[in-house]
């Protein structure tokens, strides 16, 4: 396969150094980043394809560490419901959740965090293998967790039966290009010890993510300190299945002991500050998990209680909330927030030598944000006004694995974003009436 | 004039009652809300004149209550400096800003307000008259406030010297249908006790809109304690310049007893959520602010602080940060927020018997949001939807005082963005050099 080029863009690599090269050139070649540099290089690769980026700003694809994509069919209701995941979004999942639901929600969240921006998700959910087809379909990055949890769930009447299914759709996808299978026990509180460590040696033996809810809620916590006198950092760590492979999502109520073993198990922590926010559930301690270097990512959670899935969105959110509760307008400058938004995130998923930043040798994840509207400029500093001016409209271009996605903020393959419509439409109604009952 | 009609909308009246109209007509006749209703409405006005609004929300159109729209050309400079009016701002301003400037950046911000459903704003700066001739030109609805300082300031040699523009300016536009003129006195820390109670009589004079930033810094805070014994909210009373023609931008340092003498003086309140956290300012106790009933309504801060010039973006902010400071995600249920943008800021104003609502009767200012992206989908709670999923760019048509400034998510007049887009340009590069200096 020839070459393709993008050039007359600015390009925020993301490595090392952070360096920016400023009307710079990219050269893909089959799924790799294959040469990049300035406007010399147009010259060293004569081709035909040739992606005019217009002076937009040039990113490594922006990485979801912590959603439930399918539950974008449920977006909006039961908004401000107390107590709402035993209380509604439990009762709601098990009477609606099937197959079908978790293959067309998953596609309309996908195409929403394409049209975004994200060029990889990591999700948790039921049917996950349904997840894994809508994912492959599109041509996203994911990895993709399976729920383990202590009752009778949408795809599995016994409790636990997510492991069974788990292995399966490890068995299924582990030699994927795309799809990474994963261990997804959904929290310390609905698994007992004996599950999480059948999970955990799950997640060992074929070498996958173990991905949980952790120190999310505060009756976990409180549950946690009166059962084991410990909390839940610790408590999973007592039973051995914190390790480099472990995905923790949302750690909030961490203490400074749980940093330190959070960090000594290299565990990956993804951030979902507007979910946790809009929850009303914390400020989790992310100040101290990024002075120490840690695996450190950004998550929308699931549309439900984020309601968006994009991380532009997020990336303001955690600026401004951390700097007003840490009362330090100078702490996280915008390019510590698109770190985390990228190459942190691809640290999280262990996947920092393949994605997250662009450099030579790395996946052709990217994505370019037009400057042209009115939001994008003045561009004195480019991660400045992505963090805070941008938004998932200024999206032009997404290219995952090399091939272009989004174009012109469009799906390329608009035909499967209609359908996706139609279908969501259909079954809306349903939906409204039976969350009436609860 | 004949009537124009929108009709397929879902109508967010924002009434006393908060009544939803689905598949709601609007009549508008000359300026004005004429009439109201379900699709039976289209058989009593056969009219040519017909906007359909393809199933989308139909809101007022949204009152920024404070802002600084010139300072959009400084926007994404300095973000992260501390201590950043003082050390950053001030000078920066002393060098640059002259009358095109301010003219060039009004016309730029406004523009942005408009596209994000801002048809009516509220501006504090320098050569406050050039403000007021780009939103002339422009069609929007503009509180305009000249500001007072106790230094030599761009438009004035002399310290206070925008006591005598100020009422030059109100003389000049006072009559006029769209603008208001007002009087703005920078902050308590910035002007002396006499030039406060100068600046209250000008505004008692003519009747118009007396507006500060108050309790929003610390060492305003500290100083107002140390000099006064008072706080900020305090000392302003004791001088007696509280009343119901004044607007509190900010308002976050105050206690309980100040809350208890903004509700008295009727004070109308702008939060500034975006730019309050962002700079790491405080949490403003809108809660009981609201729960009192009190004029409440959004601002965006000038561009320099917040970033972003639309309502749309502060909505999901307001929800956010306040259900985690309170730790109560049921806290201001979206319907209260989406009253915060409208109804609330036109109750700041003292104009909210002619906007902030769909009534009859009431000036035909209106927002259309699509709902066709995929990110404002499924319709389940239209006031969810917009509130924590939507952004700027889902604003399809907006209008004001009945005429249509925006459509198909363009200005209608786009030649006005181009030559604007066109002028920062050029000046651009001159900025960026001055800013460096500093």
């Amino acid at each position: 396969m020839a070459e393709s080029i993008i050039k007359n863009v600015n390009i925020l690599t993301m490595n090392a150094d952070k360096d920016i090269i400023e009307k710079g050139v990219v050269v893909l070649k089959d799924n790799l980043i294959h040469d990049m540099g300035n406007e010399d290089l147009l010259s060293k690769y004569p081709s035909d394809n040739i992606i005019d980026g217009k002076n937009g700003i040039l990113i490594p694809g922006m990485i979801n560490t912590h959603t439930h994509a399918s539950m974008v069919v449920f977006r909006s209701l039961g908004d401000d419901v107390p107590d709402r995941l035993k209380r509604y979004i439990f009762p709601l999942e098990k009477k609606l959740v099937n197959k079908e639901l978790v293959y067309l929600g998953a596609k309309y969240g996908i195409i929403e965090m394409l049209l975004g921006g994200v060029t990889t998700f990591t999700d948790m959910y039921f049917f996950e293998d349904e997840v894994a087809r809508a994912a492959k379909e599109l041509g996203v990055r994911g990895v993709l967790g399976e729920t383990i949890i202590n009752f009778s769930s949408p795809d599995s009447e016994e409790p636990y039966g997510g492991l069974d299914y788990c292995e399966w759709f490890i068995e299924k996808w582990k030699d994927d290009n795309l799809i990474i299978p994963a261990v997804a026990p959904h929290a310390p509180y609905t698994n007992d010890k004996h599950h999480l460590q059948l999970a955990n040696k799950l997640s060992e033996k074929y070498d996958v993510p173990l991905m949980m809810h952790v120190a999310e809620m505060g009756y976990e916590y409180d549950q946690c300190l009166e059962e084991y006198d410990m909390t839940p950092v610790q408590y999973l760590d007592s039973i051995g299945i914190l390790s480099e492979r472990f995905i923790s999502a949302h750690s909030i109520l961490v203490s400074d002991k749980d940093i330190d073993i959070l960090e000594k198990r290299k565990v990956g922590i993804s951030h979902n500050v507007g979910a946790n926010s809009k929850g009303a559930k914390g400020v989790a301690p992310i100040t101290k998990m990024y002075q120490k270097g840690m695996k450190l990512g950004l998550g929308t959670d699931g549309p439900m209680s984020g309601n968006t899935l994009d991380i532009v969105t997020q990336m303001s959110l955690v600026g401004k909330i951390h700097k007003l509760h840490n009362k330090d307008r100078s702490l996280f400058p915008a390019s510590e927030i698109l770190e985390m938004a990228t190459i942190g995130g691809a640290r999280v998923l262990n996947m920092d030598n393949e994605i997250g930043s662009i450099e030579i040798g790395k996946k052709a994840d990217l994505v370019l944000f037009e400057t042209d509207s009115i939001n994008m400029q003045p561009l004195y500093d480019y991660y400045s006004v992505l963090v805070y001016s941008s938004n998932p409209s200024n999206v032009d271009t997404v290219i995952v694995d090399g091939k272009i996605l989004v174009k012109n903020k469009k799906l390329v393959e608009s035909n499967i974003m209609d359908k996706v419509k139609e279908q969501l439409k259909m079954i809306k109604n349903n939906i409204l009436e039976v969350s009436k009952e609860l």
